[in-house]
């Protein structure tokens, strides 16, 4: 694609800045327009090293309003960072509803880097395949994110003179604050790395813009005003979206087994047994954590269930058996006000584990399945969606070599309301119970339907689910850890 | 005070099992009772390095809700977190209103590793003075923290048993997971350090609770019977400071010279003048960006001012001066519901500057003796307060390292009002302005009056505040960049 490019497109002083008046004025106006209708933007400005992308950056921030927005470059993430699940750090800088968030080095950076690199030297973390990066940047733009992704495009000549000019006014320093794996960029070898990228990742919802850089003031005026015009778009297609939001969709037939029915409720251990098993399990995975400490690979353990189910019961075995440094329990409701800003997987995201370590989560990315299923805070759409993109996120962190076990505890109905009454008339397992249990238990038929489907839509091989037998809970805890010890020992043994 | 502890105590199993179920019990509805009446906890479990730490933290955390608490370990810092002001990272980790942080190694690990290392190797950036950690501690419960300082002790004998314990168990791994600087625990060097630390940190506000440790057992049941007493103890406290809450203080009488009333506002710069200096400033500050990379200092620049005092354009002018790699812009409005669940200096600290990098904060923690004082958002206890704990808080800033920059942006009554009726009659600034603008209008002299005594009050040496003559924007913006630009050179220079 770069060799139809022509790079002899120039603009004079005086048009130029007739321009970017021009279109100044309406990108802080669109600006102020997104973040009222809360549509969040990030802008990609990937390119040749020497293409003047600083400036160019720089150029436009002028024309918005600072507070709206944070620059980011992939080259000065952390080494601890880039050891965690590849799109870890981008979910955490992701702009909330109405922000906009500019990357002067992305995602592709990390990927061209690898690609272009000895591998051995780039660690298999900063990889990920472009059917990830598709599908990452699908899971943004379905959600309403804009993304514009340019190409700053220059001639090795210009590349030269660019590099030179930046070296005679900052010394060897200016590449302090931009630091990347290789110092003379390397032309041909990383031609080749682009064209692959265009042609893997030049989708519908997130085209490449491709920018003729040999000019720096034509280079800036073509960005922004790109960037112009999909916001104009944008913020029409919004108002449509707006207007169709709670179209119904006609269910989808899935040969629904009905995995729940199947369960064997009756399976129980009795007190003596749990003990012994306990104990047994305990010293096992004392070892096992420093053992994958050693690995340095990363463990996720996600519970689901239904009230009641035994899920914190199930939580402070596991953590008991644990060392409390290497772990963390991160607890879900329903989201928060700042929660609510964001894609609903951000806010697990932002909880992966660090390399060695492991994240217990007590209720999970499920929800958007289940209760936000159930209670219509999600559309069909949406809910819909999020089967795949649930698997193609556990993919993500399975590739980068995190353990995923997802635990579903299983309780009848009658357990369950015995279970409630308990709690009701224990003073000190009252504060457990709440109206709301009650009223989710109403809705009982609606849950199992939702639960078999999202046990049948996401099982996988990298991501399995157990289905805990959880009417005797020394049996449903006892299964739990053996589930966690094998899954341990299966990936580093 | 190690020497007056009485290390032969000791608890059998049974005795210990009793205890521990009795305290347990408790424990866990004291936590509930914590989250209800949303007092926030903070645990240290400081002591010799083989005190058995990790077991006991682990044996408490089996008493209490996972869901309620995380852990955390000083000595589990990488190296960036190192390199930012000391308290970030604990500001970082802060529980919210109402949940518990335990810390295996708190900052006191920090400190003692700096008194007992060789210096040289330790790196200026772990240290910190004991006033620091005290004012730290009171700005915590006086906010109403619970903060609990245990010190396990333990003899030398029973430290080289445990210590061949741990290793006969997990062979040289168990260290892994609990890296510290020191591979051998010197015994007699840190016994000094300890006392030292102990004679300056045992406050009435925040007492350490020292803790036989040769026997394991009799060394948790202190620990969790101290936890359940303290937090008695302060459930009951909060009780009593809510009924108080309201009193309103005498006013304290400050000689109060009316700072603003001074402020030459003629002074004014032709558009000519304003873009030659602009041109020069901006090339300079290029430069200087790159020495604070260099020099690995980092830059708080902090903005207040009237509402339409000329904040947006001036930090705007200054943020086109510099590599958006190396700066953010942290605008600041009422706190949203998630920074209400914190101390107000929260949200703040989080965004502290990396090493050589720089943070624009537009408004800032001024706020709390600002509009917090006026619309009686913070009591009169609170806001009075507040001027002390800045004061401290800057101090650490700088003391680390950090240049910090305040600027009042001053204006007439005249110019605003100018200013106000000018936004609203362009169609392009209309988004500026709103009724609470005018609402804040009419209580000018209140807020001047907050003002002035925010300006003397908090006018440090190590972080002095420039007022900004704002009536002429030309002027007023190459005045903040020439501050910043001296600022900058008179500390690395």
């Amino acid at each position: 694609m770069l060799e139809k490019i022509d790079l002899k497109q120039k603009l004079k002083k005086d048009e130029y800045d007739k321009k970017m008046d021009q279109y100044g004025d309406l990108l802080g106006k669109l600006q102020r327009e997104c973040r009222e209708a809360k549509i969040p933007v990030i802008i990609l400005v990937e390119g040749w090293r020497g293409a003047m992308r600083t400036d160019i950056i720089n150029e436009m921030m002028q024309k918005m309003d600072s507070r709206g927005f944070k620059v980011f470059s992939a080259s000065k993430m952390t080494e601890e960072q880039r050891k965690q699940p590849f799109f870890t750090s981008f979910w955490k800088q992701l702009p909330s509803y109405g922000n906009i968030a500019v990357y002067h080095r992305s995602w592709y950076f990390l990927k061209n880097e690898h690609v272009v690199a000895d591998k051995s030297q780039v660690g298999h973390w900063l990889n990920t395949s472009y059917s990830h990066i598709r599908a990452f940047e699908k899971q943004l733009t379905d959600d309403g994110y804009v993304l514009l992704k340019f190409f700053v495009h220059v001639s090795k000549k210009q590349q030269k003179e660019n590099m030179e000019k930046l070296n005679k006014i900052y010394g060897k320093n200016w590449k302090k604050l931009d630091v990347e794996e290789h110092d003379d960029a390397d032309y041909d070898k990383f031609i080749n790395a682009y064209e692959e990228m265009f042609a893997e990742t030049d989708t519908e919802n997130a085209p490449w813009h491709l920018i003729a850089g040999d000019d720096e003031r034509f280079a800036t005026v073509q960005i922004v005003e790109s960037i112009v015009k999909t916001l104009q778009n944008a913020l029409a297609a919004a108002e449509i979206r707006a207007q169709h939001r709670n179209i119904i969709l006609p269910p989808r037939h899935v040969a629904l087994n009905n995995v729940l029915e199947k369960v064997d409720l009756t399976k129980s251990l009795t007190k003596e047994e749990y003990k012994a098993e306990f104990a047994k399990c305990r010293e096992k995975l004392k070892q096992l954590q420093l053992d994958l400490y050693e690995a340095q690979r990363s463990l996720i353990v996600a519970f689901e269930g239904w009230d009641a189910g035994g899920k914190g019961g199930a939580i402070k075995r596991l953590a008991r058996s644990l060392d409390p440094l290497g772990y963390a329990v991160n607890p879900y409701a329903a989201p928060n006000p700042v929660e609510k800003q964001f894609h609903y997987m951000w806010r697990f995201w932002i909880k992966m584990p660090r390399a060695g370590e492991i994240a217990i989560f007590d209720r999970t990315w499920y929800g958007r399945v289940m209760v936000e299923r159930i209670e219509h805070f999600a559309t069909d759409a949406e809910w819909q969606r999020a089967y795949g993109e649930i698997n193609e996120t556990e993919a993500q962190w399975a590739e980068h070599g995190t353990i995923v076990c997802k635990f579903w505890l299983q309780i009848d109905k009658d357990e369950q309301y015995k279970r409630f009454k308990e709690r009701e008339n224990d003073p000190e397992k009252e504060w457990k119970i709440t109206e709301e249990d009650w009223r989710n238990r109403d809705k009982w038929d609606a849950y199992e339907a939702a639960v078999n489907e999202m046990l049948i839509r996401t099982s996988t091989d990298y991501a399995p689910w157990t289905v805990v037998e959880g009417n005797s809970k020394y049996y449903a805890r006892i299964k739990v850890l053996k589930t966690v010890i094998d899954a341990i020992e299966k990936a580093i043994k």
